[in-house]
């Protein structure tokens, strides 16, 4: 719970949260972590961040304590990038800024991207942070993600460029 | 619910608020304006921004319709700045920053900022968007601010900073 000093000439959390995730970068980094997506040419792909804005925005969240870099293969060494409990807790920021985003920032037509069923109940909890359907709070691990058709053709391009990439340099 | 053409290559409501809010001043000045801080010099003061800084950023956030210009003065003529709905609805994400930023962006001994009281059960919603003793989600309609000594002296000594700046103005 280490605050830097620049961060300590103000009292408000919300100034304080910025000190470390105030770039939208390192938002989008995040929320692919979020989606289960730890490896770095994968979150490169997903992300269209250029390989040194990415190095930078992972050695500053490591440093930040928000992510750890964890081996996963040790033959050749391989390195992939888990969320600590700080940044898990990150989670209800990323869906206030999914269900704002979804109502202000898209244009008529557009679908959900992600659409989730709530496993406790087995509803669509909606855009906010308690499920509307039982009321209950949202937990990323009761939340079953279903993207649309455009959202999955998305990733699914996006990720095939990584693909050939890592295929390319191996 | 206009979408720029930069956001249009993504499907995610994550990277798309990014494209308004994705920069930490731009945060902080929507903070200022929840808190009921509304003209420049003011604004100015509690971010401690610089005046081209804020100037961009307001902008900025009046063509994404964000906020908008509002005549307080007719002679001589002074603007301030007011939320839209657009940036109203953005006030879940505060909270979930507030949140989060209490929680992992302080050291140990430093007081909460801001203390709210849930006006409808008259007791402390504590730091979730629902309130933890009544149960209903939060509204900054029904949410009376408590500011800590700490917090307040800071806010107290910007603001004097703005006053004294504003007078020699005159």
């Amino acid at each position: 719970m280490a605050t830097k000093a620049e961060d300590r000439h103000t009292q408000c959390p919300v100034a304080r949260s910025q000190g470390v995730v105030g770039d939208r970068w390192t938002v989008v980094i995040l929320r692919e972590l979020f989606m289960g997506n730890h490896r770095f040419d994968e979150i490169l792909a997903q992300t269209e961040a250029t390989p040194q804005m990415l190095t930078t925005r992972l050695k500053r969240l490591e440093s930040d304590g928000m992510i750890e870099r964890r081996a996963y293969n040790t033959k050749p060494l391989r390195h992939d990038y888990v969320l600590t409990p700080k940044g898990q807790a990150f989670y209800p920021v990323i869906l206030a800024l999914r269900a704002w985003g979804e109502t202000w920032c898209k244009t008529r037509g557009e679908a959900v991207a992600v659409r989730y069923t709530h496993r406790p109940c087995g509803k669509d909890p909606g855009l906010g942070t308690a499920c509307k359907a039982c009321g209950e709070v949202l937990r990323k691990a009761d939340l079953e993600a279903n993207l649309s058709p455009a959202y999955a053709r998305e990733r699914e391009s996006k990720g095939s460029v990584a693909r050939k990439r890592m295929k390319a340099a191996e």
